[in-house]
């Protein structure tokens, strides 16, 4: 059997992997009053009368959803709300296993931006905050950023949380071969979620209104940003397009092979086997490459490193430096909970980054730490508390 | 401290009474593997190649949304969708540990019936039933009603929770007075969910496109149902107005007062201390007084028997006969999601009340189970099973 069946018998065998348990032992009548009728009826008061309440007396202070539209699930594309669960209950278990988190799977059978804003908006009152996951570009961003104000950290991690990692990733391999973060040209194949995600935190942007401004932070030389057709231009509407306007400052045109020429570093958060020897051979000496399609890296490490790549990730467990959400997420909601976050700033996402990176004394194979190091949630989560606003 | 303070000081301690948490063990890198990339791709595809699969292979298969708007909470009414989170934990804590079902408490921020189906469409394909919770009447039948086709079972608990624990109730105390259901006048006060509900089952009637019609099974005598008005008329909209038409065929007007003379039970699920020792007098011989109102019952059980009542039944848990949905939500669900029913029938409520009736050999001081009598959950669940469709 190979991993795939393997896994398929595993979830039948447990029907999943999560289940919702009590904290508290009920096992009298007397327990029973106090966790439901009479007392709880107290208990709704007190919140009713100071809603931040909540936090302290439900779960919900130590909660998240994990909301999916199973739109971008993978690499599996858009395979709807109900496949998507497995992926869903899966992170949900890395929250509680790495971060102590409660995170609750919820896959909603809905398609638009608006129908997603308003689904989250209505379910904030339950949770502590919402890992929104595996929902297709542009939406997401629209989606995400409508949510910024709802009191609680609405995070997309296929953006953020991939950008939170990678930016940890190339910090660390920036200083294994011995350049400057500010220096370095980038290329990112890959314009959905996770590629303009990266470019935002690696030229150190956030978004308002739709439109990129600058926040403070290090910000590498250049960014050049390719889709399925290439080096993406200024044509048309949206987040890539205001990604087009301010990145490949050198004005390439053409495909990866004409934008890889002489630049440091390549993240690959698009597709398996679209890098070839020769790229890697064009690229300027010390060449990074973080190719981390799944599971089907954009060039395979052996490869890569024949080449002449001096640092290379992919995002897969076997092989070294896997460049993974899961390295950030547990920790970030771990510490937004914690300091009681309502939106995560700018900031908040440099810091967890750097204090991923700080993680380990980085080498060639090792420029991230390995997901069973033991205080990795918590070093991230005291960074990420300290910007608790007052 | 009373059980009030006392139960606030628990909920803060323990930050709530429900977790998340892993059924499987994940300690090594061939653990991940499986539980999340690149394994549970397959999974993914098995599912997304039939739906049906989500219930084997994911933690949908046994588990259950508790869901509420937080407009009808306890006795407390309207008091949003934050402050009743601390109910709708504490059912899904009942839920798990008396039917072993894995429930998620949601509380959400919602105020039509268009928006509480939407919600509900939205998220079912994360869970395998969903309990509506303390949401107000009219809407919670409307509500109701329209998410039937939905291919998980729907269930408003405040309604059939409690006329199914009310029928059996009934049924029981019938047995100890020596009378016959067939032959029984019942006065329900309250005209809300649950009023309108026992009407409904006491009578053998569902609810088709918002009308009444008849199915099989025993039926009472007569019904009259008050709200706080009095008897209810047929006068307005609604299914009020719709079971105004079909009960009080005797043609009383006025209150309580009125209503109850010669009545064989009096259901109470509206007020405190509404009914005096002169209405029990006025009622049949070996008359059943079930009121349930919390905390304080529509009569206390020391006065409606120094009055005359042969049975008297609340809903507090410090006096004998405590008629609460918690006797039959776990296992109707335990059942329903077992033999995987979409949808919830009048014969399957008629079968899980009778199931729960059947649980005892009844007396005056005990017309139905203790919810920490084991096996109950298991005994009514073996009964909804019964109802799959093959």
């Amino acid at each position: 059997m190979d991993v795939y069946q393997q896994a398929v018998e595993f979830h039948r065998k447990h029907q999943g992997k999560l289940g919702v348990t009590p904290t508290v032992s009920v096992k009298t009548r007397e327990d029973l009053s106090l966790v439901y009728t009479p007392g709880v009826a107290q208990v709704c008061r007190e919140v009713a009368t100071n809603p931040e309440e909540s936090f302290n007396l439900t779960m919900r202070g130590r909660s998240v959803a994990v909301i999916s539209d199973g739109s971008a699930v993978l690499g599996l594309g858009n395979i709807g709300a109900v496949a998507a669960m497995p992926v869903m209950e899966g992170k949900a278990l890395l929250f509680k296993q790495f971060g102590g988190v409660d995170a609750v799977p919820i896959c909603v059978d809905l398609h638009t931006a608006d129908e997603l804003v308003a689904f989250v908006t209505a379910i904030a009152p339950s949770f502590g905050g919402i890992n929104l996951e595996d929902i297709a570009a542009p939406i997401c961003f629209e989606v995400e950023d409508r949510l910024q104000s709802l009191g609680i950290p609405v995070v997309h991690d296929d953006q953020h949380g991939t950008a939170m990692v990678v930016t940890a990733a190339l910090t660390n391999a920036t200083k294994v071969v011995g350049k400057k973060f500010e220096d370095l040209t980038v290329v990112i194949s890959g314009a959905g979620a996770a590629g303009l995600a990266i470019a935002q935190m690696l030229l150190s942007l956030d978004r308002e209104n739709g439109k990129l401004v600058k926040v403070e932070g290090k910000r590498v030389k250049e960014v050049i940003i390719l889709d399925s057709k290439g080096v993406i231009t200024a044509d048309g509407k949206g987040l890539k397009a205001e990604f087009a306007k301010i990145t490949n400052q050198s004005g390439r045109s053409g495909g990866l092979a004409e934008a890889i020429v002489g630049a440091d570093a390549f993240i690959g958060v698009s597709k398996g086997g679209i890098m070839t020897p020769e790229m890697v051979k064009n690229m300027a000496q010390d060449a990074i490459v973080l190719g981390m399609a799944n599971p089907n890296p954009e060039i395979l490490p052996e490869v890569a490193k024949a080449a002449g790549a001096a640092v290379v990730g992919t995002g897969r467990s076997d092989y070294p430096n896997q460049v993974n959400n899961s390295l950030i997420f547990p920790g970030l909601f771990k510490g937004l909970l914690k300091a009681r976050i309502t939106k995560v700033t700018p900031a908040i996402r440099q810091a967890a980054s750097a204090a991923l990176a700080r993680l380990v004394e980085p080498t060639a194979d090792k420029i991230l730490p390995n997901m069973f190091d033991p205080g990795m949630a918590e070093a991230i989560a005291e960074e990420v508390v300290k910007h608790k606003v007052v």
